[in-house]
């Protein structure tokens, strides 16, 4: 039998040992666990970001893969940790909208899924670790449930059914006039900003502006003889890049800002 | 047989190879150990915190366990090496303090060992990787120490036994006049300050006090409405914290400032 | 069989999923390998220092390891994706230099591979991911090649021989009048320079000089009583160190400065 993957993502940082308790919770209930961290470094508390950078690695593992999310700032509060089932993962993590970038939803708060995915309020208290803290259910409920989940044990054992997730709109480019406008979503860590355009809704030859700059047409490898260029990403999103630089840095620019593209 | 872990807590950082090498190290002599970051980014020679945030991760481990701990600022000197056993786990680092807060040590220089544990000056070269550097024990010494425990070798093979460990007298709060007056040990990646009151320590409607700010009774959870609150951590030390914010940057308070509970 | 050692050496930081995605990538293709992260905190683009934290951490790994290193301004362009096998290691890179400090060359461009060694540009898509992105090759080449290598696949399957890499000269030290200079080529966590000369090359005794400071022979250990010490640092070169504290910062020193032996 495989061994089994468990994919971790937080705002924990790795400066305190938050990760390395749940490393142990899970190597504890189950020690053939491979564990992968995607990334710890989340701004803290945000859960768009963590959704977003989340669904661009998820595409890169098995479908039996176990994904565990953690950005949590309703902790202890009233919201649901879940577990849901998809064509494309197991995903262990608070209903809070991590998974809407991966569902791509448009809806303000609950999303009922889609055939194929199922979804489990998890409460079942003996697949979690206790004594239950309030402040850390990465450690005492998302780590010990994938544990469990990595030995095979279903998400159906672990609690009840439930047939919606709480959700954020997945920001969209609007088009009008010939002119598509998104956003930047995502600076990466060379200074790329990331858009929220997918590369198959323009043409090579399109005119990509951002900050009152506009660029001719998209590249299709970082030229470094180019000061400023757009290119669709490794995830397949329009991205302004400087080669060998730093977009961000140079354009002042940043999450949130205005990105266009004049459609032929 | 179950597949050994072996955790790693070091102040080495993560942007040379210095860990790398330890995992290379301990990898070469078994392949079929798994390696667990706690933390890479304890401040340069603090062993202080390495102490303590080691302890914080150590209760979500399997008892068997190895744990490597190298916070080193007398490496190559007359510092022993040594080769800890307890209940709780084997440990493996520089005699040095480091594990003052997993013994829970009031003295200043050696504490003998409670019933139950037993410690090793690592001496037997044939456990070490050569030739050996002056300046890496981490890779040189704890790492194929470690190795090696991790194949079933034990810790009397690999030295002399000794009866004692040297300690640092871990920080306790104390009681006057119906204050106990604590200080901060730590500051998280959220800027959650982290005392030395333990939470059993006091009741739940206790006044808390930092920086002339009172805090009126303990919370259950980081409740968004609040803007300032004190909580039991996932530790069990009595926190201060910001939901969504940062206590530390707020109050500019940082370790070693005084915290009060006003006891009922 | 021991379960197959794959290392990762990148510039793509932790605050994204990119190398979590050439994990899911490799893992997928080989749920038995073990993979070690060398540092993903190389500056970005900058191919000299991969080159150089790289090779530190080389001998510390078994010699049937598979090694990946990308740092790769090229991405997408014309140069080559290699696979490299020497007694020491397999390699996976861009062809852009990254070996060069392994390979202890002085040559600007080319330099033909020593007995022992060969190479091979990959072409063969069947080990590649597809769809090929033009922007991330470290997930959709070298991740499945190293996968498949780990799973016993031989590079000679996976492209064409070819006899030499590409290669930048390491910076050598130069002898004259009794003096030899280097220069520092890294600074390391803790603030020490790291210098391009080698420990072998200068006796114990030596004057060392960098920002007309000189520092009358090498010592044994981090001397705390010393305010700048001279030291053979772990991987066998020159270091100028502060204990319990930064010689970067306390010199205002960093890559590139010059360093002086006067050799008796």
């Amino acid at each position: 039998m495989a061994r089994p993957i468990v994919t971790l993502t937080t705002d924990f940082g790795t400066s305190d040992a938050f990760v390395g308790a749940m490393k142990g919770v899970i190597l504890g209930i189950n020690p053939n666990a491979v564990i992968v961290d995607l990334t710890h470094d989340i701004p803290p508390q945000d859960v768009s970001s963590a959704a977003f950078v989340f669904a661009t690695a998820l595409p890169s593992f098995p479908a039996d893969t176990i994904h565990v999310i953690v950005v949590d700032p309703g902790v202890g509060s009233g919201r649901l940790p879940i577990g849901v089932r998809g064509p494309c993962g197991l995903f262990v993590c608070p209903d809070n909208g991590l998974l809407s970038y991966v569902l791509d939803t448009s809806d303000t708060t609950l999303t009922k899924l889609p055939e194929g995915w199922s979804a489990y309020h998890l409460t079942d208290e003996r697949y979690w670790r206790q004594p239950l803290s309030n402040t850390f259910h990465g450690r005492d409920i998302f780590a010990p449930v994938a544990g469990h989940l990595s030995l095979g044990v279903a998400p159906e054992h672990m609690g009840s059914r439930i047939d919606s997730v709480l959700t954020f709109p997945v920001p969209r480019p609007v088009k009008a006039n010939g002119v598509l406008t998104g956003r930047v979503i995502h600076v990466d860590r060379f200074g790329s900003l990331v858009t929220n355009i997918k590369g198959d809704q323009v043409s090579m030859d399109a005119t990509v502006s951002i900050s009152a700059r506009p660029i001719a047409g998209l590249s299709q490898i970082y030229q470094a003889d180019e000061a400023l260029l757009a290119i669709v990403g490794s995830s397949g999103y329009v991205e302004i890049a400087v080669p060998n630089g730093s977009a961000a840095m140079e354009l002042g620019a940043g999450v949130g800002d205005e990105v266009s593209v004049r459609l032929r």
